[in-house]
């Protein structure tokens, strides 16, 4: 296993990344006076409802690992974490999987309503890609700035995010075969993650070479994230995790250790961030910090 | 008031236009067989339901207006119609107007169900944005390209079209001062038809002035539609609209005859429908489909 000299330093490099991205996602949403104010605080409440920011800090940290300024990523950090959120918005809603909490506080429609979180949801969608238009903020050139969208809409659609979330739905109280079960979580949560290090790589500037690396530790931690998701829904405690722990068995929720057992999920994630390490071992010590997220990935309990 | 001396030929131009339309959206919208095929059926059944295409005609004939070719609005054209078609099939679910007709079919969410009448919604948005990057198919230049983005984006979010849908939801049951009705309208209906010209003139490389045109074209026109619309809500018999007629009425949705009365909303429309032909004027013989188009409006039936 390669080493990963910056591990002591990740939690305060993770915390001053998390405050700027809080900063900046500051900044680019409507104030919540805005009229009409009730979108514009249905928007914020869920955007500052306490989320990890691990999407923002992969699009920052893979900008970094291959030379560029953490700064350019700031649009599309920005964006990914608002496309994140609105996916959650929607996801908790009755007709969805229908969750009163989340992260302990209550779900954006059992404060203002179905209606107002579903349009809130829309507007989040809506506004990520406005932020990656800003022409203030970024010295990504346009064309760049253009395939960073086609990406970032790419990885959320019907052939990505969404596709993953049908799938999902259409799969509760199923069993799902392995390769079914493996597509359906590149879709759901691979497909953002992926792209959070590619864009992230894009707007530093990225060639080829360092751009199919990012890709590779993108998927790599993509599927381990998403499997010690699904270990710790069934270990982790409900203090811990913010949503009732066990919750996706109750729901019948296709997952990892529900298919392949819970050892072998563990040896997989452990495989898998494994991976991911190597694939930026390439990039030298830029690709150390990188490294050090995929231990954190293994580490962490909620 | 001007003269339109192309309204002889303008049920041509629109039918060949809504042809290259619906041809376009065919081309860029995923096969219905593309797993997950639930998502891609669904995109497909609410897109291919009968619309008027107004938005893309309004996008193309602001393009050929400023002396563009329709070709280059075409992404635009196709982005602009799949998001009025999200805002349609998510304004019919049930937490929102709960309705179960549209055109004469079911909704989205009679026919799929409401979790993936939801996900639909959300993937033909964020397909919407995927178009418009499409390196194969626009001779625009990507800062160009990045402009239209962004204004596509401001007024199909939170200050724009789902602000508006914000407010309408607000209104409901509620005697609306005129102001604020007026903005609601701009809102809900009037910033994505602004919008559609104002993209179209940018692919079709306005200057200033010929943008002013289509803006000021575009604000008439769009709140003259509105009402028409509300003045046909109550006129209107249900085979011609396909839905049933009074509807706004009974869900006590707020209206431009229930603010200012019949005689006075059928005034003020014609009298912005001369506006919106006045301000095209400017673009001479190239701005005439614009003019009849505004004559059209103003004597639609459904």
């Amino acid at each position: 296993m390669p080493e990963t000299p910056m591990t002591g330093d990740l939690g305060e490099i993770m915390a001053e990344r998390r405050a700027q991205v809080d900063a900046a996602l500051d900044r680019w949403l409507p104030p919540a006076g805005e009229a009409p104010a009730t979108i514009h605080e249905a928007m914020r409440y869920s955007v500052f409802a306490g989320g990890k920011r691990l999407r923002p800090m992969l699009a920052l940290l893979g900008c970094e690992a291959v030379g560029g300024k953490a700064e350019d990523a700031m649009p599309a950090a920005v964006a990914l974490e608002l496309i994140h959120t609105y996916s959650l918005v929607h996801d908790d809603l009755p007709a969805m999987d229908d969750d009163d909490y989340r992260r302990g506080r209550p779900t954006c429609h059992k404060v203002y309503g179905e209606a107002v979180a579903i349009l809130a949801g829309d507007a989040l969608l809506t506004h990520a890609f406005h932020v990656l238009t800003d022409p203030a903020t970024s010295a990504v050139p346009a064309a760049r700035r253009l395939q960073m969208i086609a990406e970032i809409s790419a990885a959320a659609g019907s052939v990505g995010m969404v596709g993953g979330q049908t799938m999902d739905i259409q799969a509760e109280g199923k069993t799902l075969d392995p390769a079914t079960l493996l597509t359906l979580h590149s879709k759901k949560t691979g497909a953002l993650l992926r792209a959070s290090l590619r864009v992230g790589g894009m707007a530093g500037g990225a060639g080829d070479f360092a751009l199919a690396s990012l890709t590779r530790y993108g998927e790599h931690l993509g599927l381990a994230f998403q499997i010690v998701d699904d270990i710790l829904d069934i270990e982790g405690s409900s203090a811990e995790m913010g949503k009732t722990a066990g919750s996706d068995l109750r729901k019948h929720k296709a997952t990892y250790p529900g298919v392949f057992g819970l050892e072998a999920s563990r040896n997989e994630a452990a495989k898998l961030l494994a991976d991911a390490r190597e694939a930026v071992r390439p990039l030298g010590d830029a690709g150390a910090v990188l490294a050090a997220l995929a231990d954190f990935v293994g580490r962490r309990r909620h």
